[in-house]
């Protein structure tokens, strides 16, 4: 049995990696990943260590939901026996490029084409998911309900997003950028959700602070007086 | 000081969640996320510790690359000391969602610019890596060379690539997609890829496996013959 040349598996703790049995791990991991299944006394054999050994850390990866076993063939022959195999949650820990995927379709998409693909894309996925917090609306629902069950939909989608009030305005902050390496090259994302939150919101919205163009969050300034609603002006996002 | 309602942080390991020292570590990554910067005092305030306590986390976190100290003041008013804030190790450990907007993004560039149009960028993307592939190569680089570089390119690109021969075909095995949720709902993809590799290599490649649609790798049989080479059919990716 061939083990791969270069270790693929992803650390996201700050004291992890230290110890044995973390290696140990990985490479048992790393061989369900690349073999798709093995039994215990495959994997005993491909790691050099003793079947007790390896159902140790068979238990510990299974209870963390890494890995699953199952009962199956070993390569579809002979009796059936204990195999296992990654999870999704086990699969998602090997390397992935999704951002840098995005970019490249970004930066094609306005090769193929033109400057304003990007921008037409972007509105259209920002329509799409207005329409869907909308449906969940009632028709006069008042400014303060609309951007309460607004926050609460960035929160589910991992913006850390906090609203607060002073004075005339709201304040809607977004503490985490779920996707900011794109927003970093493509200005169209910020700008397509600038303009979602003002026409769900009916008033005028401001944008102080972005964390694509370096601050520490996005910060909106969103107007109390829903008569105070202005078409949206593109260059109010901070460069 | 007010602190996030929720946890946003992602762990990656089995078995690195149980200790209140790395639910300290995670409120402080939390708080550097939301203020920017703050010093020992503002965090050791914050998280009901002492400032020694502190100290001791900002040692472990800032070894393990996910903050970083530097001399400022603090909302920029008073002397300068010591503050911290996060690195982009440290930033990318908070949630992010690229594969969902890569997917969001081609679902609106179908349907603004119609059937045809992912496959459109996508084979734009590929050709522009091909060109990138040949660049390097000189203008008689035989077959088993170039197979070789590409092999390793795909290596470097985080595909767990490995190549192997049998009798008059080569074998190029993926052990890891790097963007499997794309390539599960768009096809496109992985033909713009197959056809990459028939281009490159100018010679009959056929797909007989793909992680996309449920193998545990994608592997390519490559035709050693070059006069072999036959325009690639798009059904030849298993569905």
């Amino acid at each position: 049995m061939k083990l791969p040349g270069t270790s693929q598996l992803q650390h996201g703790s700050p004291d992890q990696r230290s110890s044995q049995g973390e290696r140990t791990s990985d490479r048992l991991l790393q061989l369900l990943k690349q073999h798709g299944s093995l039994c215990a006394a495959q994997l005993s054999e491909a790691l050099g260590m003793t079947e007790q050994g390896v159902r140790r850390h068979l238990t510990r990866l299974a209870g963390a939901g890494l890995i699953e076993g199952y009962s199956g063939k070993p390569q579809g022959r002979g009796r059936a026996q204990q195999l296992y195999r990654l999870t999704e949650q086990g699969e998602a820990r090997f390397p992935k490029s999704y951002p840098t995927l995005c970019m490249d379709l970004l930066h094609h998409l306005r090769a193929e084409y033109g400057p304003d693909a990007v921008g037409r894309v972007m509105n259209s996925r920002a329509q799409t998911l207005a329409a869907e917090v909308q449906a969940e609306w009632g028709p006069d629902l008042p400014l303060a309900q609309r951007l309460e069950q607004l926050t609460r939909k960035f929160q589910e989608a991992n913006y850390g997003s906090v609203l607060e009030q002073s004075g005339d305005c709201y304040y809607l902050t977004h503490h985490n950028c779920p996707h900011l390496a794109v927003a970093c090259e493509f200005t169209e994302l910020c700008l397509a959700e600038r303009d979602m939150i003002a026409d769900l919101l009916e008033t005028e919205v401001r944008c102080e602070a972005r964390a694509s163009t370096g601050a520490s969050q996005c910060r909106y300034r969103i107007s109390k007086s829903e008569s105070a609603a202005v078409p949206t002006a593109s260059s109010d996002v901070p460069h």
